[in-house]
């Protein structure tokens, strides 16, 4: 009964972080036992702000793929792939760009916050323009009925969605309109408290073993008016209040009530935590562990996934094509 | 000795004429003894500004596919080919988007141009503005060393070069720098004295037969100062003139002479020109009467040339991947 497909990608622009898995990752494992769900490494969007160092760009997409191993994804129930590898993605994109209003994508309110936020690198390009084009294809091309995405990717998915339509009038009927599945995912702050991101150096990679955990969870920015552990604390500015919220449900009320009262000091409250967090984290490292050891898992799990999203996505191009009339044959 | 490798494509709007045939496809013929040739039928570029309407889509392949060979395009000399059958064009293009500056496809001369004369179209899209780009993956996939083209294209190929460079710089070399091909090309003005083009409604097709011909030509624009035969005419602002410049070099002078006299009418003018005409297209209608009366030769045509292209590209493709080291296996 798994009719209802879903798709969903991550960039391959380093090892996923405790971000990446709340944010995502979390709930595709729930999805795949639900939905026909596809996937995908988004090698060729990491290339939209990374096109000028790609010296980890192979070295990534492995990472990506053990951390999605690692985080309970099974290539027996879903399929995992890699987007280069499939070029119907690259010619769906070509003929999508055809009818793409270019207003749609200048439009587009994070292509301007994006381009300030990076205003260190050279990506005022063709490409990154297209972002919301290409992410059109790869959706589209699944005729995928609904996309996870956070709060911040629905200005793209707005864009999918009228490319769809604008498709379906001009030519007939192909795409399904995806829906969006927002989940409430768990937020996770950065070690600093801000957004975690890779960018800003303050994140917990899926990987990191026991000492590493240690030493960044001892690190983690706590409440900055409390001096003295007999000061009273504010939970709410507390990253690791913020952490035990999602590692620790069961504690909070305790802890947030003896921070408050300055009965529990903030070097005994992370030690607290990194022992919760190995815990949650014992299955994955353990699943790491298995797929470090059989490298030619990552091989096998992508080489199904590719299969897979190559003969669905060869049906949607002959669909296409004969929607446009554009098959010689 | 056909080392220096040349690329070369036509849009397929519908069948070539005579302006087609001498500003490009002549010159074709004659290369095609010379060079490694591919010659290639830019089905995806007629989508820029012709994606709101595709019914004649496959039609136009297939009369560009019989024009060529009726002017004298060799299959075993060089490779005819489709571009939208090649999926690695799509894949490059997508891939030199990323590399590819804005402001390249924006300043491009050509660009505004067409935005004003075609404005009776909705062709504002991304794919329009990112003609010069996916006009560099054609040339750049076949590791083009030279493309011949007409003044018009001179923006486009200057990009081409740009962007070649800019991949070279930033990874490692793959690209030659094509250069252009000049030829001094023929020029032949429409019925109407004006540029020939499907747009104006006033070409020549290479398949027009007799009888079109013949009501086509005697219907071309002469001088307009011209009332009676016995007036001094004007044979440089004659269209029927030009005419003779290409068609019937021996006998400009005499009409030359003879028609600022007043000695020879426009409608004798016009038979003579006929019967030049009739005779070059000879031995092109003899071969468009061969290949419509075997259709099985267009897809052998451009089996084979794809199979080539698909071979060539590649090749490239695998220096590409590997020069952006992104190629994951």
């Amino acid at each position: 009964m798994k009719n209802m497909v879903v798709l969903s990608g991550t960039r391959s622009t380093g090892s996923l972080h405790l971000g990446n898995y709340f944010g995502a990752v979390e709930n595709w494992v729930n999805l795949q036992n639900k939905y026909d769900c596809y996937f995908f490494i988004a090698d060729w969007h990491s290339l939209t702000t990374g096109y000028e160092d790609t010296n980890n760009y192979v070295y990534n997409i492995n990472e990506v793929v053990m951390d999605l191993y690692a985080s309970g994804l099974d290539a027996d129930k879903c399929n995992i792939f890699l987007q280069s590898k499939i070029q119907n993605h690259a010619e769906l994109h070509l003929l999508l760009s055809m009818i793409t209003p270019l207003s749609w994508l200048e439009r587009c309110p994070t292509y301007k916050d994006q381009l300030a936020q990076l205003s260190e690198k050279d990506i005022r390009t063709y490409g990154f323009l297209g972002y919301p084009c290409l992410m059109a294809s790869d959706i589209l091309i699944y005729r995928a009925d609904a996309v996870p995405v956070g709060e911040d990717q629905l200005p793209h998915l707005e864009v999918t969605r009228e490319i769809a339509r604008r498709f379906n009038h001009i030519y007939t009927e192909v795409f399904p309109e995806p829906k969006a599945l927002l989940t409430k995912s768990k937020v996770l702050p950065g070690l600093d408290g801000r957004k975690m991101s890779k960018s800003y150096d303050n994140t917990i990679l899926l990987k990191d073993k026991e000492d590493v955990l240690r030493t960044k969870i001892m690190s983690m920015i706590t409440d900055p008016a409390r001096i003295k552990k007999t000061d009273p604390g504010h939970p709410d500015v507390c990253s690791v209040f913020a952490f035990h919220k999602v590692f620790n449900e069961n504690e909070v009320p305790s802890i947030c009530d003896a921070c408050k009262k300055g009965e529990i000091g903030c070097v005994a409250c992370k030690k607290n935590l990194y022992q919760k967090v190995t815990e949650f984290m014992k299955p994955i490292h353990e699943r790491r562990s298995e797929i470090e050891s059989r490298p030619e898992l990552i091989k096998k799990i992508l080489e199904k996934g590719n299969e897979n999203a190559k003969i669905k996505t060869d049906e949607t191009m002959k669909l296409v094509r004969k929607a446009m009339k554009i098959n010689w044959d």
